[in-house]
């Protein structure tokens, strides 16, 4: 079912989150009603507040109006807390008085079937129509089946289910949800750790403010320092990813996208799309727009504790300080085992270092890292220990382990280490356990600055999340453009796309050959063997063939749309020879009479066998893709994907994430030139980009370095309707 | 420093854990010595109590006597509550009285240096040499420097640190750890979910009772239904993991290994060496043995609450119900993204299933798995909804999601679930989440028999558990032998051995070269590629061998130990010609004039390229590797270990193991003999434990699959000086 979305248009959502006046449509003293809940939320609202009611002149103590013409001012923002039905009249009077924003906070619109579709079409034209009068400024609109939004402090709280009020402090974590269920849950469960929250919001089905909007908004509202947003889809696309790229550029922006599995993927024609299941496009499209993506609600919450509370630090060295030797262990056994994006290294300590710690530490503890100070230790001691771990320029960031059981310390060490960290610029983050107590005291950390997680792997996932935001920023400081899709460099030939396409515009579905794409590939640069296809028609006698470009031995192929695995379907012979190219030639004739034959130089001396290709994703568009190659790339699935048009850095980071990334510097006495594939990938993207709609997927499976150069041994494309 | 040990002995360890009658040794009545947190806990339990003191007669109302010899009665247990040097005579008393069990509190000895190794021995020496006298029934000593023991409810509590005591409810859980601190930490954090705790057990140095005893009684006990095990070192080596595989046979058996880097895996010489780093010897002996094996201690508690509340279920198919619909998506991302061991599928829910949900849910609610209940949902209906999943027999798991923030939910539904679950069979989880009574709710789930969690990744590796003691179980039923060291039923030509070994004996240091390696493989049964060796002094002028009985062309290789990296040294040529091996062998003889040249067979139609070996752990001796081959052996570390003799069912579980598994069950057309590669395997095993103490390193790489039979291309072994 389509439904209609109001377009978008920028403006200034600081009156929706800081209204000076606000009124609630369908006000009610009925207990259990969302509009008593509301209105009971919002008088603690610093904000002049009114009821919307047809016959009260008050309800609940505000003071009430027949409807929203009646009231004594122009509200910053309406609620209306009725239902679907009655939710579009409310708010085509909203617009007539100039409203500037509306929460609707009822279902049953394009949720909820072809009544509620209907329903909110008709949300949609009148926002638009009125708007079009340009007689007054817009009505902007959030929702229609929304909780609408929060801000810790101010009162503002228009969500009508159970839900942490006290709890949440007022702070500097902005979250965006397109779930109101997960929002709720997910900010009950921050409530127990005194989560700083700026704002919430609901974006329910999000006819008309959208997830760009509010990033950009907090991205620039100077009390936000950081973004949260939950998506169940991405439907915004590149627009949405442009505004959290610019919003990274400010601050740290995590996005928890759930539905990682792409559907279809089993069905897609190519290794490329095959290989993007699992959603692998929008991993690589985050990184590449400077977004941190996690897991679940919960690394969400811990992720903005982390980079509220802890400073972002310069590199990935971790020390670890703890009282317990054996937790020390488990956790360099963590940091040991990250890998790829915001993996871990132990640091190493200086020799000042630690000859300063065996000053102040036991005769029995460890001076070596992690450093165990023993269960003998004080508070004293242990402070003094992290002061000097602080100073330690080896130390991008301090895990220290806060067990508070060991007689000689006492919850005074948690203000110890508060004054310590915040006198030190260095990167801390916190483990804490105390039995029953482990809430009271995290929260006391939190209170002294310092972010403290309950869990050994949790915190581990937090110093990740930390190193990931000190990556994102040493590029931004190094080339200012993180994420930015550059225009690539490539010659591209779009005289021979613009006739080479149209040989697959006829409608009839037929697809291009490997022997199609090998001449696409060659156009664009990418060197693929030297061949002579033979047709059926006019092939000459296979005896009286020369191939005298061509040197032996052969690759002799059947190239045709009908064949989808060509190596399965036998027909493909490798080391064909002089004395027996003939007879294969006519065996394959004979098997295959209506197909092309391709006869292809072997190619020798293969060092390395990547797979690269492309594909368009529905949401976010043409997609790149480098991986391992060969046979085993759908095995071992070790691909990365960035959108295109890809920067050189942006292929960059792709070869780097590769596990087999070794294998391009030179790994063994293997050599591969890196340069020369970052090259073969900028053409790939600038052709992904130059097929515009019609590319559907394309793979090179594999590419090799052969000799001196990058050759496309098999290639194929998949080309959308035109 | 080597300290000893005294020598194991089986003994019934009940009176250690249920005394009749205790004393302590160091009683005091001053605050914060041992020896007075000791008393006090004591005081609570139900044993006769008694103190040793010097001069009073009393100790905080306890009755004292002056020594051991003097107390009223032979005590069951002693616990000595005084330094390292005063324990020593304490224990010679205990044992000339004929305590049964003591506990030896002190630190100070074999962790503190040379001075307390000394006492340490002494006290080993005392407890062998009264014994000997086998006049009385031996003393046991737990420790020295240890917590000793606690059993809930019972008042058996000898932790003399700030710890969590009452929280800890009895229950099946048995733990012991060879830390103090970390055991502390992890049942205080424990005691906040009501841990059902059977007994903790402090290992301390562990001279005498060692983890292997507590493991066998525990699980022979009739009170614990699950045992966990804190380890920082594997010394006790195969003992211990027998006795774990026998009570893994009986209940869930739980391993926490920290230390997970193999010190010195980087200085390896062989790929298998370099492949066994992050202990991976101990994953997959720990598998063998049927041991589950866990990251950290909140995974530790989490899988024992999951196994003592939840059923263990037949299958890996996890249905998840939730009423917050992003919640469910999430779940299911989690659970397509596990690979491996423990892997969960999502459940295919049965079409009645789905129409009887569809009359107890609400008009939108999702009909799938996730089945999303919606917000609207109430406790009736949720609750019928759990029994109609619970009758599905495709679902193995049902995950509840049990989010109490609707309005038409209450706190009855924890009850209404208890009572669902405790009537069917099926294994149930539940992840809880309730804002600030998050905690509260879980516990109410414990106390309604239900396995419940406030995260949900730790909800899904809970079920990865379940799954996993699932399959362990089934294997116990299946062959009534898991991890049983199979008698390899493989042909042992010790002839060939007892005559090869001692050619590298002669104190030289001289290690076997490729040839020597595969003149050793084809005596135990794996072929080898044909070849002819040319040695430096004998070798016939190249030019007059004709290698009749050896096709061209021929792989041709400098052998000699003084070569590491035999490709790299640029002493292997392939490919080589009747044409042109004049001329090779005469450049390689040029370079390499001292060393042998072998002229091999070129192996043609090579399908598969695996890497296998063996090597000595430390620890756990021999140990057998299978894994992904070539040149990528090493940066996709896709292997697998297990101890030698590895059974049949050893080698197929370590062929599943492999991402490149898929090949070996005919993966794309790719052809590779399963049963040949056991074979294989079972020889290396074979191989592996006829050569003893002299196997240090044994490496097939590539080990590959060529037109009908698995080839040893390249070998070579390491040995340990005899």
């Amino acid at each position: 079912m389509v439904c209609t979305m109001k377009r978008e248009t920028g403006v200034d959502l600081g009156r929706l989150f800081s209204p000076r006046s606000i009124a609630v449509a369908g006000a009610s003293s009925s207990p259990g009603k969302p509009g008593r809940l509301v209105l009971e939320n919002l008088k603690g609202s610093t904000a002049r507040l009114y009821a919307v009611h047809p016959r009260h002149r008050e309800v609940l103590g505000v003071p009430a109006f027949p409807d929203v013409a009646a009231l004594p001012e122009v509200v910053d923002l309406l609620v209306v807390a009725v239902g679907a039905v009655q939710t579009v009249p409310i708010v085509r009077a909203a617009r007539e008085r100039g409203v500037p924003f509306v929460i609707a906070l009822a279902g049953g619109f394009a949720e909820a079937g072809a009544e509620g579709c209907a329903l909110q079409d008709e949300l949609v034209r009148l926002l638009e129509s009125v708007e079009s009068t340009a007689s007054r400024a817009p009505t902007r609109l959030l929702g229609p089946n929304t909780l609408g939004v929060q801000v810790p402090g101010s009162g503002l709280d228009t969500i009508f289910v159970e839900h942490a009020t006290e709890a949440l402090t007022p702070g500097g974590v902005a979250v965006i949800s397109q779930s109101g269920s997960v929002a709720v849950e997910a900010l009950g469960a921050a409530a127990r750790h005194r989560f700083p929250l700026r704002a919430f919001a609901g974006l329910g089905n999000a006819i008309d403010l959208k997830s760009a909007e509010f990033i950009d908004f907090f991205s620039r509202d100077g009390e936000t320092g950081t973004i949260c947003v939950y998506l169940e889809h991405l439907g915004e696309g590149r627009p949405l990813l442009r505004a959290a790229r610019d919003a990274s550029r400010r601050l740290p922006v995590f996005f928890l996208k759930a539905g990682r599995t792409a559907a279809g993927a089993a069905a897609a024609a190519s290794h490329t799309g095959r290989l993007a299941g699992s959603d692998r496009v929008v991993d690589g499209a985050l990184r590449q727009f400077g977004i941190q993506r996690v897991r679940d609600d919960e690394a969400l919450l811990d992720a903005a504790r982390a980079v509220t509370f802890a400073r972002i630090p310069r590199g990935n060295r971790v020390a670890i300080i703890t009282p317990a030797g054996g937790y020390g262990v488990m956790g360099m056994d963590y940091i040991e085992a990250t890998a790829g994006v915001g993996a871990l290294q132990p640091a190493v300590l200086g020799d000042s270092t630690k000859k300063e710690l065996a000053r102040v530490c036991l005769p029995f503890a460890a001076i070596a890292n992690p450093v165990d100070l023993t269960a003998g230790v004080d508070d004293e001691s242990f402070d003094r220990a992290v002061r000097i771990l602080l100073r330690d320029p080896g130390v991008d960031i301090l895990l220290i382990m806060a067990f508070l059981a060991p007689a000689g310390l006492s919850e005074g060490l948690i203000g110890r280490i508060g004054r310590a960290v915040s006198e030190s610029e260095r990167s801390v983050l916190v483990f804490c356990r105390s039995g029953e107590r482990t809430e009271e005291y995290c929260r006391a950390f939190t209170d002294a600055g310092v972010a403290a997680y309950d869990s050994l792997s949790r915190t581990i996932e937090a110093a990740r999340v930390l190193v990931t935001r000190g990556e994102i920023e040493g590029k931004n400081g190094a080339r200012g453009s993180a994420g930015e899709l550059a225009r690539t460099p490539v010659n591209r030939p779009g005289d021979f796309l613009a006739t080479w396409l149209p040989q697959f515009s006829s409608g009839d579905g037929r697809q291009p050959t490997e022997a199609d794409t090998k001449a696409l590939l060659g156009a664009y640069g990418i060197a693929v063997p030297r061949s002579l296809l033979l047709s059926p028609e006019n092939a000459p006698d296979p005896d009286s063939l020369h191939f005298a470009t061509i040197p032996a031995p052969w690759a002799v192929k059947v190239v045709s749309p009908r064949i989808l695995h060509k190596t399965e379907a036998g027909a493909v012979r490798l080391g064909v020879t002089r004395e027996n190219l003939g007879e294969i030639l006519r065996d394959l004739r004979a098997r295959f009479p209506e197909e092309d034959i391709l006869v292809e130089e072997m190619i020798r001396d293969i060092s390395v066998e990547m797979i690269a290709g492309a594909l368009r994703d529905p949401d976010l568009g043409p997609s790149l893709m480098l991986g391992a190659g060969g046979t085993l790339a759908e095995l071992y699935r070790d691909v990365t994907f960035r959108l295109v048009p890809a920067s050189p850095g942006d292929i960059g980071e792709m070869m780097e994430e590769l596990a087999l990334s070794p294998l391009l510097r030179g790994y063994r006495g293997i050599v591969a030139d890196r340069e020369a594939l970052r090259e073969c990938l900028l053409a790939l993207s600038g052709l992904a980009e130059a097929m515009g709609d019609r590319l559907a997927e394309l793979d090179v499976n594999p590419l090799v370095y052969a000799g001196d150069r990058w050759i496309a041994l098999d290639a194929k494309v998949v080309l959308a309707p035109s």
